[in-house]
């Protein structure tokens, strides 16, 4: 049994809390939030108890710590678990800065403890069992990338203008999902935003619908589009193009219903958003850390990736400005 | 808090462990089986312990029982249970003999304790919002329901020769969805059967293949097809048509990969067995008995059910000796 | 070139007539029917002429004729052009009374002219395929046969007062195509009917929605169901269940289109009824008849199908009445 | 009664004549190839006589021409054609050099008479249906375009040595089905090509894999991907973003058959390739084309449209070069 401490209790903490609760080899410990409701209807529900940063930092029987907090909080909870020599799993983005990614970075590294970035997507099965045909060779060599990448709503104003931007936070899934596909690193991105949802995305000079062109030195290529808004609900697709064919991960509905009338016939909208979408890919990224800490192993995706899909942020943003294929170097 | 115990630690009782372990409003306690590997193996992974009969049935504290041991016992464990005023849970079918199943519903009936068959299917999300479509008037009133069952794979000839035959242990269910689907009870019912797939089965005195045709007094039909192999897995689908349009269940799948090359577009099979099928739908009928018994209210599927299904299997195998539509008198 | 008459200009007329026109190799040469107006509309768009019955039969240089008349004149026809040494192309039924059938298959002998009954699905490019599938082997032996047969729209109390009835007019060709791919000749069938639709169905003693069951001499079984309604347009699927497998048929569609919204994932209707959905199939049958007149070869569907699947009538006939298995002397 | 002759028997030529051969208010006069063995076999298959030039020019009965010859005899043929007074549909490109578009288009606006150029998608059901429901605003505003235009086999190295390249030849429909449906002119465009497939795509300098991002004056933005090779047949597909929902065609298949097994769910492959593909949008065009003339007004894609689709080819070659959004200047 491995006992761990979350912090946040917000969205994405709750959906860690309930992995945490239910696993059989982990005890939940405990639940940081400055926020006290929060908090205390998360523990109320799951079992565990109410800390603070410190208490978590100091007990040693605390093996490791989920950061599901805000960004700013990231850098300084992982390089203080680092020192402690605590596990750390950490929600996407690291920091909104590199440098201080790096310093993260560095801190795990020196620690030698294992370190986990949140790119659920690579647990989700659908998506997980794409990578595993291309590994297994059965479309030859990768060509193209395509990858659909669409919010069922936007954010509010306020949790926009208070957030790391649209790339940020919501491309940089898809950015990751881009290096986990092609089977190389991307060496140049291309990126062109507009405001064509809300006038608010404008004013704060955020796009809210995009697209994306990367490309590998060898010349493979990948397309990500996006939008914060798709009236049919969250819209998560992915196509792999090989030298002997396709593979397509499409959409999951929550029942098999299909009705059929006058006006058609008409089956499920997708699940809604990224809890119902990623519940199982959730739950799988938990189990792939309480497994690495077990087996001593690292884990698969770690802070090196985190900080390769930031820079693929940035090379976004110089080449929406740009207006042309911008190098990355990692 | 509800404290619940289980009796029968086989395939679906382990099902049933583990959403009662995990269930946030439910005290599982302990877990009955003679087979000791069985129950020591299930309680070291749930955290219930391991009783015997008698202290489940005189610990006043346990309020409900889940019955999921041998069919033969079912009827001892519900009478003395319900004279205990404990809420009783149990798997199809409640008795293979009329006589002792209307005992239990007696029993039952006069301890006023709430009981549930379990007739998970009902609470499949697909062939649910089927049902709830229906009663919403979306595709006016019903006309015919067209039902697919069929297993991935025959039951061992031990199995068989200790069971209570194909109709009642696998028609059982597709009898039930169609009471469920028809929205009036069958009144006649034809049924023929062959031995297509083993020899077992024909020297055994089952089909392996079937199908049936019921038909209510207003003279709506449904067509049941069974077999005991389906080489692609588990094919369980359902079809509603009425006077305004059709409903369709399908089969689900563990991806939503589709792999597109020179032979093809090929896409997953349906999930396996009935353990992953209906994981949702064992869940949902868990969680119906735990708040039908805080509630105070009656099971939305009883020991009622249970006994008009068993009569069904009986008029199947009347009607495969006569070759005729055999009456079905409820 | 083989020179070709009509007889017939109604709706499935006119379908032979395009498709005569068109024929690369055959020179259509004239409609009868004494509908005036019908057979001018039908000769303008075709370049056919019109002409009588005598003359038909009397020019030696016809050395074919497709009849698609009333039902009534079908027997006569057949006849005399059998006698003439034409090869006859017949609309299904051949004759209501099986007397009469006989008379025509024992005229078609004596000639030994080339006959084919327009059991037009056998030559549906998907059926076909399925039929192909089966004889390669790809899913073992057949064990179950399930086949969907409703109609758009219900004939009109007119048009159902004077025709043959609901099994002779619709439900025959379903019969043709369990024959079609069940592998065996069915030596029982059971058959149920409701009048569930419209009031004058029921006046007419006839059934608008109905279930049947096919069981060959081995056990292979067939089930069948048909409506003479479906809000949703002509809904024609067949499913086969092999040892190794199953095969299906969906519907067809007039686009791929899909359109994604807040209500739902929507696809189109199906082809809206026979002229639509089996456009190739008509054609493709009087493109196997020509190319068998060519290669004076025997058509693959002659007239002992066309007397097979109406003495499965008689059997459907008695069983709605007898309420069992009849057994299908042939 | 329209005349028509057809210049070019190669492949595209010959299923224009087919079209040609059977359109009910068409005269399909004379082919014109100098190749003279595959003018002899079309003109035999459909009964069109074999012209040249001249006879076609001079003969004042040919209200219309096909063109549908080598790309760089469309601008004489198109002028002289104007010049007479004869209506012209054209296969793209017009030419590839702008100045002897521009030039044509000259010669047909001074005619007067009615152009059609062969942008053949812009017919295809599915793609005009979904054209048809941007129009009825079922989508609202439309706010991205995705295009998958793969071939199934890559060209001879012969045909793309003699060819304009694989943009003009095979983008080039991309780009008009961009215009079709974006709703507003692009005005830039980046393209990025790599050599993936076939060596000698690389020594023509050539790509054989290719990914674009247009995008208009107010933001919308398109994606289309490139591949010479698709192991599974022709994939054509176009998906379509607006405010209110998505719309999409998918790939058109042989036949709806489906196949289940233990190697999983097995549909068919697309339809092969344009032939196939496109069987009833170059029907579709044609008889555009033909009825256009008969009600003297304009095509719906005329010369300017062939010009502006050759522009972004441009602009694609640039942008490749560059490695930036090109502007499109028409």
């Amino acid at each position: 049994m491995i006992d761990i401490c979350l912090f946040g209790a917000g969205l994405i903490g709750s959906v860690h809390a309930k992995t945490l609760a239910r696993h059989p080899r982990v005890r939940f410990r405990a639940i940081v939030d400055p926020r006290r409701e929060a908090a205390e209807a998360l523990a109320a529900e799951t079992g565990a108890e109410i800390w603070d940063t410190a208490r978590v930092m100091e007990d040693p029987s605390i093996r490791a710590v989920v950061i599901a907090s805000a960004t700013r909080t990231h850098a300084d909870l992982i390089i203080e678990a680092a020192a402690r020599g605590k596990a750390v799993f950490c929600e996407k983005p690291i920091d909104l800065d590199i440098g201080r990614t790096d310093a993260c970075l560095a801190a795990v590294e020196a620690a030698g403890v294992p370190f986990q970035i949140g790119f659920n997507r690579r647990f989700d099965p659908s998506f997980a069992e794409i990578r595993r045909r291309i590994d297994a060779g059965e479309i030859g060599a990768v060509e193209q990338v395509i990858i659909t990448s669409r919010d069922p709503e936007p954010e509010t104003e306020e949790a926009l203008a208070g957030g790391g931007g649209v790339f940020r936070e919501m491309t940089i899934h898809d950015f990751d999902m881009a290096r986990f596909l092609l089977g190389e690193e991307p060496v140049e991105l291309f990126a062109t935003g507009s405001c064509l949802v809300l006038p608010y995305y404008a004013r704060l000079g955020q796009p809210d619908t995009a697209m994306f062109v990367l490309r590998t030195a060898s010349g493979r290529q990948c397309h990500i589009n996006n939008s914060v808004r798709a009236a049919y609900g969250y819209d998560q697709r992915i196509e792999v193009h090989g030298a002997r064919g396709m593979l397509q991960a499409g959409n999951r509905t929550p029942t098999s219903v299909t009705q059929s009338g006058v006006a058609g016939v008409r089956t499920d909208r997708p699940l809604y958003f990224f809890v119902e979408r990623y519940q199982q890919s959730y739950a799988a990224e938990i189990d792939h850390f309480v497994a690495s800490i077990e087996d001593g192993r690292t884990p698969a995706v770690g802070a090196a990736d985190g900080r390769k899909a930031m820079i693929l942020c940035e090379a976004a943003l110089a080449s929406v400005k740009s207006g042309r294929f911008e190098p990355i170097v990692i």
